[in-house]
């Protein structure tokens, strides 16, 4: 039986202080709930625009504890939570999406396998635990491929492209001789990717595919809709909602999938809300991040139609500088201090009539 | 010559706690600003969501020096502010709208002169000081008509309708011997409202009118677009332009507008955003909380183009129990502990492609 709803005013816990936490809090507090974020850093992003702040590390046991006793659900925004600490918090108080979405992205051998297990395509890859298991991968696979940490990786950081006559040993050390992956190369035309959500009650729903165009490792725009044929954006929902369902998930994921001559094959996926979903925030009735609280409390799924056309362009570095002077877009800030090179200070979206 | 903007992080103070603050907050916390309540109530939905919050009274002079101190700009969310509050913080500090709005707004009579003498046609009306000036305006505007205090009414609070044979000393003490006006009677066809906006620059910009219908005197449903010709919309459109450039006005403004078989004659306006401008939220790119930021931090007025019809629906009272199982609308909940009977609680828009 699927719990009852928690009622406006219920107090939602974030673990992670960023700007998906801080997007997260202002979408609980539009449907009248309280936010408490779980921090190391003082005055995050989250931290600033959330009811309360727990600012503590998340291997210390009496803040985990007190935290649970303070809320009524835990959701988290970043995939690197400690399992230990999801486990400390299980133990008291709904934590949604679940241990084992975070078991499998945290962790790129077993999410490639996770994904391969369901039936899902993914670009040919290898373990990898040392150069010469590296050397063995890179003569499989061929060139170019690319070497990625299987832990704690992020915006193209812990990973190394392989070039034909590349050094097993050289790239080894590259990746600071971590557990690895290596990831075969796959002629894609496109990256798109699928926002979708689970409700405690099984119900699937999924925003339209996004096409995703990166600068530098990182995510610089999302086109919407993404140029693929209707069959294929099917296809990438069915996907999503196969991960969904195998999961048995309740939130909202990001899938990232390669459009290629074959058909799709999955990238990966983060369980939680993504930065290539954004525009859903202006081209939607009910954003992602609305979506996500929601689902972790038990409330129907919301209308995920588009009614526009919509691009979306993270503001990184410096180039947040312009924010007050963009003109014919949304804005949205992250309120973090320094702009340093390659962080995600904002994102701004423009719109145009649906076309398709 | 037009002041820098406020840059990202500037602390914007807002007079008033209620939920049109909170929507300010929330909108103030996308644009990467932070917020200060000012509100005498303790848990105040606005101060839920600010960065500070003061719980003070408006008369409280050393509050409102720190306030003053603690903020880059101050703006508010309610027309009945002390003046005398105003002026001490706007000795220290900028105040958005200013201070010739309130004036304007607070009091029926000055409300209804300033229309009038920038050439906007209202209801026939007379100041009303007692039962005998009562009387005569009673002869002279005939019945029925609206009996109204020139000061503190709202949401249908301080007014009593006289149908003929009425008797001019009950209905003095009906609304409790305060001075009022009378106001005579207009046919009309219907209700709209026109949200405009005024930057820093002089700049007007209008979202579409909405056509607005109340029960038991406080809103209940306002559609877009108003089934108004086009004609008309442009109107009511520099209706709202001329109050705007008249009072040198920055912010956001509600003008409350009767569709007559004569044109339209102005009812009233609220010196902030309002309620009859919540459906912008779902069916602009830059809704009335949001063009109210930019407004008062200096920042070009944003696109407020309708993409989508939208139809919103006040929650009051004991109808908030319904919003977890709402379907298909976008909800926004205001953090109120109790549901009272006619107590605005939240409200739903829905969305349809645009039909005009």
């Amino acid at each position: 039986m699927t719990p009852e709803p928690l009622p406006p005013g219920s107090r939602i816990g974030i673990l992670g202080g960023g700007q998906l936490g801080r997007m997260l809090a202002i979408a609980a507090a539009r449907l009248g709930m309280r936010t408490h974020v779980y921090e190391p850093a003082a005055d995050a992003p989250a931290a600033q625009v959330a009811n309360a702040a727990t600012v503590a590390a998340y291997d210390d046991p009496e803040a985990l504890a007190a935290f649970a006793a303070a809320v009524d659900v835990v959701t988290y925004e970043f995939e690197n939570v400690a399992l230990a600490a999801v486990d400390a918090l299980a133990a008291r108080v709904p934590v949604r999406p679940g241990r084992r979405a975070l078991e499998a992205a945290q962790d790129r051998i077993a999410e490639k396998a996770f994904l391969n297990g369901i039936g899902l395509a993914t670009a040919p890859w290898a373990e990898v635990d040392g150069p010469e298991a590296l050397a063995a991968a890179m003569a499989r696979l061929g060139a170019p491929a690319v070497l990625k940490t299987r832990r704690l990786g992020y915006d193209g950081k812990g990973q190394v492209r392989l070039d034909r006559g590349a050094s097993a040993g050289e790239a080894w050390t590259a990746i600071g001789g971590a557990p690895a992956v290596l990831e075969g190369f796959v002629g894609f035309e496109r990256e798109i990717s699928v926002i979708a959500a689970r409700g405690l009650d099984g119900a699937v729903v999924a925003f339209d595919p996004g096409e995703n165009e990166h600068r530098d490792g990182i995510l610089h725009r999302t086109t919407v809709p993404a140029r693929i044929p209707p069959s294929l954006a099917l296809d990438a929902v069915l996907i999503a909602g196969r991960i969904l369902n195998a999961l048995d998930y309740v939130g909202v994921i990001g899938v990232e999938l390669f459009v290629t001559d074959g058909g799709l094959l999955v990238n990966e996926f983060a369980p939680r809300v993504h930065n290539s979903g954004h525009w859903t925030e202006a081209g939607c009735l009910v954003d992602q991040f609305e979506q996500h609280v929601r689902a972790i409390c038990g409330w129907p799924l919301g209308d995920g139609a588009r009614h526009s056309d919509a691009e979306m362009l993270n503001l990184i570095g410096a180039a947040v500088g312009e924010a007050p002077s963009i003109r014919g877009a949304r804005v949205q800030l992250y309120g973090k201090a320094e702009a340093r090179a390659g962080r995600k200070m904002g994102h701004v979206i423009r719109i145009a009539p649906r076309s398709a």
